[in-house]
């Protein structure tokens, strides 16, 4: 946790905040914290800053906040994601976030089982634990959105034509024969395969909405490497 | 297990093998494969090829290989990683195989804790099954070296210059103000920091020596995520 994050119930004045739980519980056992000292603030959706301790108890932490500098510019790339096991989604939402990664949305795929959409990790409270971690890694405000298609066709048919105005679509597919190096463009939608890869109909179909193929070298990458490793490739730092 | 690993005890002629235990499970009941089929096999160390099941019981697995095609080439990164938390040094030894890293050095700094360094992953049979694991996951043979040097100073001063020689190193900063670009190079030494990052002393010793830093973003990323990140910036692909 490099950062506070704090939500609307958290003030309780304009520039007061009162913290229990598992933030308070945080500053005090791992930032060994005390009365005076400033802490890596943020508000949720909104900007950065610093928080004063005014009170640190076994109850609450009361800090007095000033957040007055802007979160980090949003990454240039959003993430199409064949749905994983609930283990590695976890992790890869939380990495994603850390990325800077703004939009992810989770789709279907014939190597996708069908039990991955059953898990109590796809409800909307805890992908948003996942996403708050990731922005308290990477001090960051902005919740990326994430959104759920359960079908691979109509997904591709009908909703990834609108997401790619204006960027350029990239497949990072381990098997496909394809160029090193994306077209350069400002914005990116990416999309990772599930463990095994898109079958050829799935890449084709994503090729035939104007996705170029990318090749992230001739080793086979777990997901949150794919992710990370094309995510760093595109983004121009 | 994309790759189904042979050791030398698992050859009984010079081109027949017989696996049990975790290999033969694997092929059994997720590759769900049976005699006639044909794997994706490579010795250790070795080259990789083709294994054809001719026999395949409860108990063990025979297969008939021919390995003719050379590992993937390496990475033109070696690793230099602060110790990191157990759970963490795992996950992270078994991406840097599978980036194709082939020398990794873990070292001390001020950040990493004590009782890291009493890890029971650190003794040198758990440390090679991470790197068979990612081996097995991104279809190379070639098992990486890893050190250990639990003393930072003397790792710095008397060590990292022989590790230098002829590669260019570069120390992934968060806190650093430095370019966006290491200098091109064709082989690069990678320094990734604890958690909370090296402290100015360590960061200062290792430019002494010749490192340069490296800025990956304005988030501050896990030590996973840094080090792939770094490592797909670094790479000509």
């Amino acid at each position: 946790m490099n950062l506070i994050l704090l939500f609307e119930d958290d003030y309780f004045k304009p520039d007061m905040v009162c913290l229990t739980g598992r933030r308070r519980c945080h500053v005090d056992q791992v930032h060994r914290a005390s009365v005076g000292d400033r802490l890596r603030v943020g508000q949720l959706n909104g900007q950065l800053g610093t928080g004063t301790i005014t009170e640190l108890t076994d109850q609450k932490l009361v800090m007095k906040v000033c957040c007055d500098q802007p979160a980090p510019s949003p990454s240039c790339v959003e993430l199409v994601l064949a749905l994983p096991r609930p283990k590695v989604l976890k992790r890869t939402l939380i990495t994603a976030t850390t990325l800077g990664i703004k939009r992810i949305t989770l789709i279907n795929s014939w190597r996708v089982e069908k039990s991955f959409w059953q898990t109590p990790l796809l409800v909307s409270e805890r992908i948003r634990e996942f996403l708050v971690e990731g922005l308290e890694q990477c001090c960051d405000t902005v919740l990326p959105q994430v959104d759920c298609y359960p079908l691979f066709k109509p997904y591709a048919e009908d909703v990834l034509p609108g997401q790619l105005v204006g960027k350029q679509g990239v497949v990072a597919h381990p098997h496909v024969e394809a160029p090193h190096t994306a077209p350069v463009s400002d914005r990116y939608v990416l999309a990772i395969g599930p463990e095994g890869g898109f079958i050829p109909y799935e890449v084709n179909l994503l090729l035939d909405q104007g996705m170029v193929p990318l090749v992230l070298g001739s080793r086979i990458l777990k997901v949150e490497a794919a992710m990370t490793s094309a995510v760093a490739r595109l983004s121009p730092f």
